[in-house]
């Protein structure tokens, strides 16, 4: 009998979706094996490891990808390290799967294009929303022609609460929040390309951080080139759970997908009907996560399976610096221009 | 034993909208009588009134004005001819319910306001959203302060069918369908007002028609004093039935309301499951068209209830107009401006 | 232009149910108008009369079938009475709309069927179900054949409330709540009888008033010469509303109607999803009384419309008989037993 | 750093659902180890083994059990050689997990429970509704008093099809089908018991073979000591899927558990709303065969979890035995009668 193949993978970045990615290839994706993990603030690695029985613990992701037993890195990282650490790991040979966004710049996105094509390495970014409950089955229904050709797009991203409002990067809300939605409707309207967008962002929720450049609370239009008009919208802060929803419109009909409900409980008291609702993306995306980890793992050892590389990647970021080219100016912006660098 | 109170009712324009609330004033809604039709096609009035037992037919509607029997006017004609015709039924005395929009300008909007104020009429207009299935809840809820602050606000009208794509005048799409959204955007935000808004439309159902000025597809963009974030948007043609949905979100929840289900009915077949949508406003609205014309009857006859006036209507027009104007510049529209004139 | 050709219709009965359709009769319902209203408790038919601007106001119903104003009677007096006025209504001449049951023997049945044939006078019996939201439907796909042959069936009704539990009569909840389960059962499996039922009723509601004979909570098992297998089920008090629904599972699927949501309002908020849900059946079953009522005024009117007569209600009967029987001794009893006297 | 503690499982039965459970304990339970197979019929088992990487496959479960690797065993074998294989297991020193049912007989369970405890080892049986979405959440609220005394439960299993009527024995829908349901209604009616039971059951999906003893539809009414009156009900063939849910109302609210949904998915088009359905339990009970698999593992390698035992094994059986039982004898069946032997 065959020994089962299995990858083994290193995680880059220890915190929370990180420790969440962790656990999952640790215990949840079969054919996975967890064998590193890298966090430079001392102890985190170790911590997690130990909890996890994983092998290895690192400071220094150069460490993790020096390790001749790491086949494929997750690079959970804070986003604007993504790029070199993507280098990097083409560099040692790693199959990579990278939480979004890929880049700040589209001339990262371009650098993480060479590498990955330099290299010969595979690279997948982190658009669970593909993999969400709903989302792919949308997808089907749209390429199968039966909501004909897509008119209006809607996704819809609001988390549970805002932690820490002085964390938060001025542009976060496009760049690391709505990058999900723009990848969601790039998703659900297959072929079309986004030529024009007009974003309007506020700080609603913790006012007081606006002067420190905090938004927190967006609405984007954005114009198709096969005619559709999109609507992405996030909010930091939705009182009753973790909200992601999408919805696309075309002259044959529409899908919706996406769900508040926890369960399929439903309670009926003497104030009506109630259901729980999903509180946090590593419970409502927990299906997505593993999906997209999973796609990753098989792709890596041979079976291929889709997911979305440094094509979607830029799509997807075209789209958010062209957020931000709106807002600072308080127009609508062509998207050639933004892209005009490729 | 006292005499029942009736309210006599005339109603001008005997089209789609104007059967239909005919048909509804004459059998449906308590105390209301509906005792003279007039519309200038020849025959059309007495045809109606005959099938609904109503003694008096006109083709001019001053006859119907003159008509002593006559208290309140229902006025369902052309757009075009809302403000002449409230200004003579306001000089008349009649008690007046417009469908909407009261008028084309905000200078309409002021001889509307203007001759209503002068005769002391009552005046109604037709936002039938503000009496539909689950609208006035959300409202309510609302009001109560369970949403918080809102901050991000959607309204949706999607149509059935574009019978005929030749007769939709060019900016249709803004001043009869979305002035609805507009309403219930306002409606649902309440003391708030919109400051700015960004329009994108197309022709999407019939680009053969969008040379003559055809706009079918669009969505809009408001920003509010109260700093929410607002979407409207509209489409000539849904595959699947008439869709009115709304949902308003805050600092504290979300409401939704709206819903496609013709019926409680639930089919589980081969295929899954099946739903029946509403196919006709004529359909779906009923409930709410009843409701939009027992409020003005009850009004009328003295029992004040809650609805729609001149102000609601110059709200709505308002953002309509800033729509026009932002297509025509492709750039978002202070409304201070358009607003100007008042 | 001739006349609008309208019933004149009396009222006998003006308890809780009276009151409504009596309401729903003057101001609802085209082409009816209520001419008058009898009670036997003095005052009560007059306070109603004047409210509804009603002309004239009995204690006696003789006096109100005397009346020769009067072309049709609706009875909802206690169920007691029913056979007996419908036995004098019909002998007046009068169309007859009667509240469940029509009796409460199969010989009352019997009666009221010489009675109805021998003055060839219209008979309907007020088995809401039939119109209420998603049950015609129901009813027509299992017709269309949607569902193929019918095997399993469930039809539920629980009411809100236990007012008063001391005037319960102990067959109540057989006689005159279940029997619109029985009666539903019958419509969602058309052509098929039942032949054999058993009931387990118990007093979980109020159990301090079970030696008085109250039965508050039943379920019953049906089985249909068709094969097919029913259960009706009933509580006197859910706390979160009133409810009824219906589910009928066959060779080739299943359709269910009913639903507690109280409108299409949707609250999200810090404990989940909220849902208002109807409280009482004049909520929830207003447009299914408004149905009936309007199918039995178009019918007396010469416009025949489908409503179930003296066969529904004896084939509802004698189920309800059947689990008396059942009751008393504890085991499933034939019906080709209980329906032996025709 | 200490080393991961894995259970090594074996695995007794490799039919569909053996399959199942063993790929889920290959791939997907944490800290699970498929180490071995066994199968009576010759390469089933090493097939199997060779697809999962499994190390070890025997056509003999005796070779499994003496296997020194194995720890645990899941035993998926045809359901009358549960009972001797639990005895063996136990005699073994294995911790045990059992698909439903762990015997035909009363005695059956006295086996299973004597072998358990004279050998001290964990035993689990397969009762997977407790796992399922919904249903211990259910059980929460339940439990925390929020619906009141039950007073009205209802279960229900609708499998999607009948593939092979000949092979199956005439009181399969009781003992291995229902027995779910009985599990279901007892464990959410925390503390009582049943007391009665009802059973009326037929052949309407496949009534060729009634003579042979195939019995394929059933309703079955349970009083239970605490007054509550429960439904069970199950069909052998849903046209549209896999239809598990449950609902019990009390005297202070109402829950449900279940959904057919197979996704958030939904797709609105000319002909209404459509959603897919879950089409097989090993789709809608993933995540329950998972969660009663993980719940065993955790339990075994003392990290107590709950689930189903012995009681529940016996408490099930019984009211499956009371059915056979009252379909012999046409009539309600006490159960003190069918539990005498304990």
């Amino acid at each position: 009998m065959s020994e089962p193949r299995t990858l083994n993978v290193g995680l880059i970045g220890a915190g929370r979706i990180g420790s969440s990615h962790a656990e999952l290839i640790a215990r949840t994706v079969p054919n996975a094996q967890l064998v590193a993990i890298a966090d430079p603030v001392e102890g985190v690695a170790a911590r997690l490891a130990e909890q996890l029985h994983v092998p290895a613990a690192y400071t220094d992701p150069a460490q993790l990808l020096a390790d001749p037993q790491v086949e494929a890195v997750v690079i959970t990282a804070p986003a604007r390290f993504h790029t070199g650490l993507v280098e990097q790991a083409a560099a040692a040979g790693k199959a990579i799967f990278c939480e979004k966004p890929a880049g700040m710049t589209l001339e990262d996105i371009d650098r993480v294009q060479q590498a990955v094509e330099a290299h010969g390495v595979l690279f997948r970014i982190g658009f669970n929303r593909r993999f969400a409950d709903g989302f792919p089955q949308a997808r089907a229904v749209i390429e199968a022609g039966r909501i004909g050709t897509p008119q209006l797009l809607r996704s819809t991203t609001r988390d549970p609460g805002l932690a820490n409002p002085a964390a938060v990067a001025p542009w976060t809300i496009f760049l690391e929040t709505l990058i999900h939605d723009f990848d969601t409707l790039n998703f659900l309207n297959p072929g079309a390309r986004a030529v024009q967008v007009y974003a309007v962002a506020d700080a609603l929720v913790a006012p007081e951080y606006k002067d420190a450049g905090l938004l927190d609370t967006a609405v984007v239009t954005i114009r198709c080139d096969n005619g559709a008009i999109a609507t992405a919208e996030a909010s930091f802060s939705a009182a009753y759970g973790y909200d992601t929803r999408a919805e696309a419109f075309g002259s044959g009909g529409m899908v919706t997908a996406g769900d508040l409900a926890a369960s399929t409980l439903r309670y009926y008291g003497p104030e009506g009907i109630a259901v729980d609702t999903v509180r946090a993306d590593t419970q409502s995306m927990r299906g997505a996560y593993t999906g997209e980890l999973q796609a990753f793992t098989d792709t890596a050892l041979g079976h291929p399976s889709e997911g979305p590389g440094v094509e979607a990647a830029r799509d997807a970021l075209r789209i958010a610096l062209g957020c931000i080219a709106s807002c600072r100016t308080g127009a609508p912006v062509a998207l050639d221009v933004v892209g005009a660098a490729r």
